[in-house]
């Protein structure tokens, strides 16, 4: 399949460097500034030979642009599928939810990262979907490399009665490291600032936006799986989700919690009718205590019983990883 | 999708009464003396109407049969997929690999529970696709309704370095309440043959063969998947597998174990190169120490680091959850 990929942060640079292991080439990059398009000549196979991968991710990375072009000239490339990965944004989910439903007017596929438009505007990502011939995915925006979303898919959404998890590593890291450590959470998240691994305004992750956005999504997954006529489905945005952060998760709570064998995590829950987040005792050796980074995935089912999911929820590499195999699920 | 569901057992008849749940219809039954097929007349929608899912379960209870036509009428029917889930057997893999070709041969698709023909057919099996218009899945021949092979197929089994896990839920519970209880492995097997958890005879189960053969399907999805030409590819069957179950673990090891955080699990590995079951050492309250008869599948991979998929891994409806999950996923 041709790519277009529509944004350069980690996880769009990862899908151009990886997308030729997978069988596809780059046609047309674009970060918020500039693009850069595949010589329109045609390859040996008759077909569009792709961008280099390792000039647009040099040229990124030393010049801070992917090319000469302009965005416009990648969102307007002869590609098979759109990648949108970038950066989430809520409420109308601009510009990425026009350059999905713009790929999809094109009869093109898009595949994305970005949360944004399938947590806040799912019902109007569905009709674009019903009146065209591509398809949307969106295992990326969930769990990172987890197959929360196909999983869920496979077994089919009216079979599953709930989705809950631990589905942001920069909380759970800190969660992990003040219950290590007995340390408070301004000295963790700072540690876990100089680490990278909390962002210099780390309110989305450590206030449970992006665990809940991923949550909304799950919660439309549900709920629109669950019924023949989308018009019947209840509709999830970020605003119907009832959001606690670990900010005030005082180190004694820890201390405390360890006493009983237990330990708090920040645990995002939605079924077909709730979207919840907020930090949780749990048994601290049990599924869900899961350490540092990892996030994990737990599936209840009404024939399958309980799965559990567990690995890296983001990262370049892994954010990618599922990007392309939405790519391959394509039909 | 109308099926045509070959072995009554538990698992082919949890896949009659939960077809229709999926939108499909079982349109014939096979077990091993008898069958019963749909009546030929046209439906209102010009389709063959299903079998009555209810009826057939409850004459297989009363009398021991399907029906009274002959298996082959099953074979021969009017169908668009062939489930396969007849008991496993080795070498020859048939009856169940003769089923499968025969669907091939006919350009339908074929979907197996049973793991004989994947174990010890796999080339055969790919050739038998290479010539048909129909597919092949399998995904519930490991790990019941963990989705090993279908996030393995996503992740590209080419980005796939390793598969490991406890994949055969009776050795797993034997060994859980060995460790649980200070009990030795006899008294623990009469109780898990008292529960219904081990079979009169269990050997298949606790001399590791069953997960034997689940690590050979792995490492056959991982050879082929790792080249372009499946002559290139080096084909498994379990005699290339090195295997030791459980019965020679006696209850001094699990508490020497316990001494220092560890426990004993049954744990097979495949790799595109090799295949190993045998008891091993694992922290107690770790990933792999999974309790009772769950089973985890831990898959190693090249951009994503290690994804854990826990659940449960057999049973009637858990196993045709996956088979329904397969038919969703044919194209």
């Amino acid at each position: 399949m041709r790519l277009a990929v529509i944004g350069a942060g980690a996880v769009g640079r990862s899908v151009v460097e990886l997308a030729g292991e997978h069988g596809h080439e780059v046609v047309a990059v674009a970060d918020s500034s500039s693009a850069v398009v595949a010589d329109g000549a045609n390859g040996p196979d008759g077909r569009t030979p792709g961008v280099d991968p390792d000039a647009v991710v040099a040229r990124k990375a030393e010049r801070g642009i992917v090319g000469d072009g302009d965005p416009e000239d990648a969102l307007a490339a002869d590609y098979d599928v759109l990648v949108e990965a970038t950066p989430t944004t809520l409420g109308d989910a601009d510009p990425g939810f026009s350059h999905v439903t713009r790929a999809l007017e094109r009869d093109r596929h898009a595949v994305l990262a970005n949360k944004g438009p399938v947590a806040e505007r799912f019902g109007d990502l569905r009709a674009a979907v019903a009146d065209s011939a591509g398809e949307i995915r969106f295992e990326a925006t969930v769990g990172g490399a987890i197959p929360a979303v196909s999983t869920v898919e496979d077994i089919e959404p009216g079979h599953v009665t709930a989705v809950r998890g631990v589905l942001n590593g920069t909380a759970n890291f800190i969660l992990t490291r003040m219950a290590a450590e007995g340390l408070d959470y301004d000295h963790v998240l700072a540690e876990a600032q100089d680490l990278g691994v909390a962002e210099a305004d780390p309110s989305f992750d450590v206030d449970g936006t992006d665990a809940a956005l991923k949550c909304v999504i799950l919660a439309n997954v549900l709920s629109f799986g669950a019924v023949d006529d989308p018009a019947d489905a209840r509709e999830f945005t970020l605003d119907d989700a009832d959001v606690e952060g670990i900010r005030d998760v005082p180190g004694s709570t820890l201390r405390l919690a360890a006493e009983d064998g237990r330990t708090v995590r920040l645990i995002g829950e939605a079924t077909g009718e709730t979207v919840r987040v907020a930090p949780r005792l749990v048994p601290e050796n049990g599924t869900l205590a899961v350490s540092g980074t990892q996030n994990i995935v737990q599936i209840e089912t009404t024939h399958a019983g309980r799965l559990n999911i567990s690995g890296r929820g983001a990262g370049g590499p892994e954010t990618a990883s599922a990007v392309l195999g939405d790519v391959g699920r394509l039909k």
